[in-house]
């Protein structure tokens, strides 16, 4: 079968691999309806953690093709999302849907290494199907079903864990595809303002017309522009949806006193110089989110089918597997108006 | 000066009465500029409750015509709106804005014995008018005030304390001006579906154009319409904003497994027959709520300001305050489109 | 083999009974080393809810005999406690532990039907084994894990649902077996007093063991024993443990301002007269809990092994299950120091 | 009058300084009983943040002398302790006592700079008295009464910031006078196991007699050492109560997933390392917080009326205010046995 396979830094190629096959009793098989590139693939393909030959990617929606003796809930022919994030599936933790806290220390991500080749491909093997997987309900298209297997419910996480109170102001940083969710989850919450940073100007537009105030940081002056619009106090509750240490800093320092920072960005840093002195004057929370997608379901999808939340607006480009190394391009360009890069195996 | 006083069950009338005038050094005399009548001034319309001559209404904003020595943060001239509930005024819990819990037991209404006199008035003397009034904002309207004095933040608390979560399913019992407002706020915790009960067209449709499902309980089947329209397992929130006995049984048994119901229609019975057995077996909380209104304010006057709450929707009949008596018969009648009366002191 | 059989109001017998068996892939025989008596065997032992031929209880602790094949997590010879209450087993509510709301709305509990026969037996079938079933940690005795099948995970949630802030003041209304364990738990929660009211002399002494203030209530007014000894306020909290509508009544009656009042004890009835008026101008929370047993496990295990808890402090008396119609005629009679009875199937 | 006065690093000494004036209408000058030393005045003694010439000090309680016209709730003669930790004493949140998030940005600590003289002195200017100060209750002693005025508000904050779920396993790093009393305070939350980290055998003995579990880290593994007592685990909660980067490091190290660090030490830096792929792979809440005093008082007076709190424990050392240069020598160098330090005004 084909699969998108990391070749190094800034190359990825369609190869053939060998066939999708059962892992284990509580495993199936997944042929692939539809995939998408994440933003954290692309510290893949620039060369932050991931070996030549890593097979990519961790969010997709398939058609089961076949099931271990051990699998109860799903059977062939149904078709499935899959979390993009997995635990040991058995711990009662797994059991409750939040892998992210595995007992048995089984947290693991699709598509980031070797034990669990990746989803831009036509077949995925999927551990603990029962418990990581759920069966798409038909009120939800396939463009919406492959955003809850990461983006989503880590959008969603991110501004549940961002303490957001009625009323209150909330900063989103980044207007990738994280951002935009978040700041659609961050509405949830109730707040009385949602503003969203970020400097590229078709971005902007688009959080305009999502209903949140969009903040130009194109001349650098994140906090600046935040206190200026914010009356000198800042926001109760900053999200931050891009990962860079300059952008996690700008979001500390755009936090009110007794405000949290929710990061949702991917930084993989281990000595981010953390403002200790301004966290202690402001008494500041700051957390990072790696997301438990399968415990996000149940609030996401009634939501999704209700109208409430249009998580389908952020697919900007939708290409066939074969093009995967156009899309990571034009994905890592940032230019041609593109958010988020839909794959059809069958193409 | 005028001021609206009830003669007995079915009458009030506007009677000349002494002028308002200071009640110690934390109070002040306001003169109102805008005065609403509330579906619990019926009650005692309709004779629970209050004592001929009692002079009615808590919902009012108005003008600073005169402080005591000990106010600090409002002076002659300052527009301002006022919590129809108050307490002792210096307590803890009445500085922190919740005088419903004042420890001085000095819980008490505007409008509702001889004590306090009531805000259908030209003026009323207001104590603890620092801890107890809110200039009002720029950003808001006259009309929005007038909501904010009591039924926004008892709509706002009922929501608030119906524990509503991201993607569940609500129903708001009662579509009168609570019931409406209830709804709205219920919007700010994130549900999926509102559904709105209630057996009045005019009202049903209202409901309809603020984005939340019309459930016409005309038929009396309020509990089948509800358990058919959720799958058989009712709402994990309900908001009760009628307080008849059969609404609150028509809640209870709407609640899901787990559920919350949220009472902020007013009942005044000391025999409520509450279904144990099924509260047992469904694990239900059962909250009854006198709104704290100071409390509310610092998220609602935001919400209002940036356009994402508008609670001024509800008023349908404007009236000079020398009209009273038909402002009453009108808003008791519930015909002629009526939801909410305001009554100016001006006429 | 021989079970515990409800002949009729105020009889039991030990009598003959067809083998457990499996009842499906997921299930498993266990064959029972302790169980015991709980207060709510006394509704149907008093007539209420239980046909005669009903084998009794749903507190046991035993060893797996035989496993279904779709068992993975117990294997023949392990020492297991069994949830009380116990659902579908198979939705996610279940799957997370907490049965109390399964989705296939299958909340059961043995003991108290046909269907699901009870556990004062020489052995029981137990479906859905895998989620209802945990292992008996090395760290407790066979006494502490039969209280975690039912009383203890009730008098924690009992306590957990009434909302104890540190340094506040919980009073629980009887000290019965769930009172004398909720009352332990409610410590957990950091309040500065716990009140304990009962009228058995006895009763009233252990809980002053424990550390709790008792409050003798023989007299038969409950309510102004808590007003005078709260300084006219109430308490912040209070968990009721009887059941009875006058104990429901009085807990109510003492509950604070804003304050909570959360129900274990039993109430069946479906009119319990409930006073509206008082619950609006107190602002009160009323919660009424069947404990969703496994989901507590997590936090009680460690507390018991640590020596923070020592629920086995409630067995007052040990018979050999031949003697079970003794055992619930000694602990129906609330004589003789009796707080909670353990059977031995053994004898 | 006399005061203690920063001299240099390392050098405090008693000055006579002007007498203690009236600030403004809502300020009083309170005569000093008992002030005594805090390891955050340790900061000034090492030359961080204070320049010569500082009146030292914020915890201190004292007889009211003289208060201005606008003070309503005191009076000469009246025994009050006073927060450390102060804000402008008119905003919404002052007067909900919560001044470290005052509206007006008004948050100021006593004895750190010029504009707010120390406590310890024979007396103190102390503004905003209605919100900052609480007559001590009889039922407190003068050393528990100064206990309230900083540190045991700071390690119960750090306590309640912890997230501590009943039966969960806390670490306190630093068994200084704050660690030890938010050790105490963590009890409140109900955890199964507190494990105390610290270097000096007798705060390790003193944390054993507490309760808690004594973890010498004196060979400097602290975060194997964790790890080794909760089976690799980490703890679910950790409260940091020395300030320094490598242990406030330790206290991220020691967080199992999903957990939450609250740090509480003093650390003035402004590019801490923070490891942030590891708090996203462990889904860390990281807090730092600066007590808002005031607002805990309702919680802890009860505690320690009721005998379930001891912070008095921590006074090793008593002298007179004329010893204030001994005494910053013998708090400053951990010998002697020293916990915290006591001055008499009077000596």
């Amino acid at each position: 079968m084909r699969a998108v396979v990391l070749d190094g830094p800034g190359a990825v190629s369609v190869q053939d691999v060998p066939d999708a096959a059962l892992l284990g009793a509580d495993s199936a098989v997944v042929r692939v309806d539809a995939t998408a590139i994440c933003g954290s693939d692309l510290h893949l393909y620039h060369g932050q953690g991931g070996a030549p030959g890593t097979r990519l990617g961790h969010e997709f929606v398939g058609t089961v093709e076949e099931v271990g003796p051990g699998v109860h809930t799903v059977s062939r022919g149904d078709r499935v999302l899959v979390s993009g994030v997995i635990g040991c599936g058995r711990c009662p933790d797994c059991l409750a849907r939040d892998p992210g806290v595995c007992r048995n220390n089984g947290l693991a991500v699709f598509g980031t290494g070797t034990a669990l080749p990746g989803g831009q491909a036509e077949a995925v093997s999927v551990p603990g199907i029962d418990v990581f997987a759920l069966p798409v309900p038909e009120s939800l298209t396939t463009e919406q079903a492959v955003l809850l297997t990461d983006i989503l419910p880590t959008g969603f996480l991110g501004a549940q864990r961002a303490h957001i109170r009625p009323g209150s102001t909330v900063v989103v940083i980044g207007a990738g595809p994280v951002g935009v969710l978040a700041a659609q989850c961050a509405q949830l919450f109730g707040p009385a303002r949602v503003l969203v940073v970020d400097k590229v100007p078709d971005r902007l537009a688009r959080v305009e017309r999502l209903g949140a105030e969009p903040v130009d940081a194109s001349a650098g002056d994140t906090v600046g522009r935040v206190q200026e619009l914010t009356g000198g106090r800042g926001a109760e509750s900053v999200i931050e949806a891009v990962g860079a240490d300059q952008t996690v800093s700008d979001a500390i320092m755009c936090a009110a006193p007794g405000g949290t920072v929710s990061v949702v960005g991917v930084n993989l840093g281990m000595a981010f110089p953390f403002p200790m002195a301004l966290a202690l004057m402001r008494r500041l929370t700051f957390r990072v989110t790696l997301a438990s997608i399968p415990g996000t379901w149940d609030s996401l999808v009634p939501l999704i089918a209700s109208g409430r939340l249009h998580p389908e607006d952020v697919f900007t480009h939708r290409l066939p597997l074969s093009a995967a190394a156009d899309a990571y391009r034009i994905f890592d360009s940032r230019t041609d108006g593109v958010l988020k890069v839909l794959l059809d195996p069958a193409g």
